[in-house]
């Protein structure tokens, strides 16, 4: 691992952007959301991610030109179709047009049909938070976790991201309806350690924190078993069914291939109903108590969604981005 | 376990609503909700709960004359105050005016304060999918959920509710943020069989499936273990916030002192989005595909959230609605 300063991996991936054909506004834009994504932390989502987004470019499934248009509109809510441009640029775009909404209606919602992947779903959490808004949004996947019941891939991992405003630090969630995402897996069994807590089927269909009988299966397990099933079928169906794009049955599985996913963004301005304070001061009261909850381990206080991110972006911003060698050298000396 | 005819279920519990003094509206259509729990398979939360909601009559946490009044409103969203009035009626109102909202400017939203526990969450989700509307709903509850990272109960198992209109079949899904209740725990420690999948932590702090060592911890899982945990914790907050009413920490630790719970009900309309007929087929072909699927246990095909609902109403009507046998007689029976 090299730590290199939060500029030149801007720079870097602005650069790799402009080679893979996006005009520089776009390029600019793009790659910050990349940079910003490792900044924060999220190292499966934005430098190691770029490699597989350039090849959806080359294979022709993301079109670097490609921006959203809106398709339908009624009062608060609207339909945008993402003509399979780049998922960070639609989703940023359309969580800019959720925001607009809800400063003019108090609440508003955008349905995002025939998108990409929007890399880290919080981006745009933080986005809408950092405005003064609360945000709530989630994106279907093609099929990557069995349905409860079934030892077969049938519904996605679904990201779901809950933001709230709070001054100097937001509260964002941003999860998988998967309890450990195949990356996750894949680090626990080549370091050979068991999972902390169980995270899927192994052959004989036991419970297991086995990753590597895990990825065998590929058995992994939903968030609270049925629950996190039903709840990722409805998120599913409800961002396909207002955006009127695809469902998560529908997107194949192969995740090269994996374009055209739909999503749902919503966002709700509390100026108009509360002073700021009156929400700050709830909020930091949750919080505190949270902090003042004893922990299990005295050195692993209680910490709230996001909390970690700020830390981590400190300290990456201070020390230098954490990147992988082979991945940071490839964006720099591309093959062709 | 007896099996009564609906009407006389519902008749005995407006009888009974009237003797706690509700007027003779409100008591009708409160009698009508708990027995439409009941019908629809969700035993915990319709007659088997009148007595602790009487109770709670009797003890001044529930005020049966107060009515939910509007306190601030901006374009599509406003907030409300429930007066610590009856939690379904006032759920059941807020709703409506979630509708009206939703029906003028295609999304809606109210967040309720100072209301009490609004029965089946799943109530509202139905309401609102059988008006042709999508809803996404949820409540606070007093601390009864060790975060993770904590022994002590500090977040709300905060029943979440998300339901979508699917001509005569919606999709409700109604899930509480434990992976089980304490009254299915119950269930099971009584009946002394393991629970399916682990729950929570025994005396030593090992996850189990034993019920009774976890009742006797009080150390329940969320689902998901730290997701559920986080998502728990944000939607207290943002119904708090919104609401400006209270959060989790402050509803105190006793059940029937429960009282001012925080609740957050939002509508999607999509009839001037898109055609009805777009959206069934998108539905259909989802819950299709879910049908499809091969089941691991042939005889327990997969089901999509609210599809068992249907066929206990059904079953319950034909029938008669099972009814616990003292609770019955306690409802015909009343001591005062």
């Amino acid at each position: 691992m090299l730590r290199i300063p939060y500029n030149d991996l801007q720079a870097a991936l602005d650069q790799a952007m402009q080679r893979l054909g996006l005009t520089p506004d776009r390029a600019a834009l793009s790659a910050r959301l990349f940079a910003e994504t490792t900044r924060d932390g999220v190292y499966t989502h934005g430098l190691n991610r770029f490699p597989r987004f350039a090849a959806m470019v080359q294979n022709g499934c993301i079109d670097v030109h490609a921006e959203p248009t809106r398709t339908a509109a009624f009062g608060a809510i609207e339909r945008w179709d993402g003509h399979r441009g780049l998922g960070n640029l639609n989703a940023y775009a359309v969580m800019h047009r959720t925001i607009a909404l809800a400063r003019e209606h108090g609440i508003g919602a955008v349905a995002l049909a025939n998108t990409n992947h929007w890399m880290r779903g919080g981006t745009y959490g933080w986005l809408a938070a950092e405005a003064g808004l609360f945000a709530l949004c989630w994106s279907n996947t093609l099929p990557n976790l069995p349905a409860w019941g079934t030892a077969t891939p049938t519904v996605g991992n679904n990201p779901l991201v809950i933001a709230l405003p709070r001054e100097q630090h937001p509260v964002v969630l941003d999860m998988a309806m998967s309890q450990f995402s195949y990356g996750t897996l894949a680090a626990y069994s080549k370091r050979g350690t068991p999972l902390p807590v169980p995270g899927g089927f192994d052959a004989v269909g036991t419970l297991t924190t086995d990753a590597a009988a895990i990825e065998a299966t590929q058995r992994a397990l939903p968030i609270g078993y049925w629950k996190g099933s039903g709840l990722s079928l409805v998120l599913d169906m409800m961002a396909a069914m207002l955006s009127g794009g695809l469902a998560t049955h529908q997107l194949g599985s192969e995740p090269l291939r994996e374009a055209g996913q739909s999503q749902f963004f919503l966002a709700i301005d509390p100026a108009n109903l509360a002073p700021a304070g009156e929400l700050t001061h709830i909020a930091d009261e949750v919080i505190a108590n949270l902090h003042n909850t004893a922990p299990l381990d005295p050195a692993a206080p209680l910490r709230y969604p996001g909390e970690q991110t700020l830390r981590l972006r400190e300290e990456n911003l201070r020390l230098g981005v954490p990147v992988d060698e082979d991945v940071w050298h490839q964006l720099n000396h591309p093959t062709k």
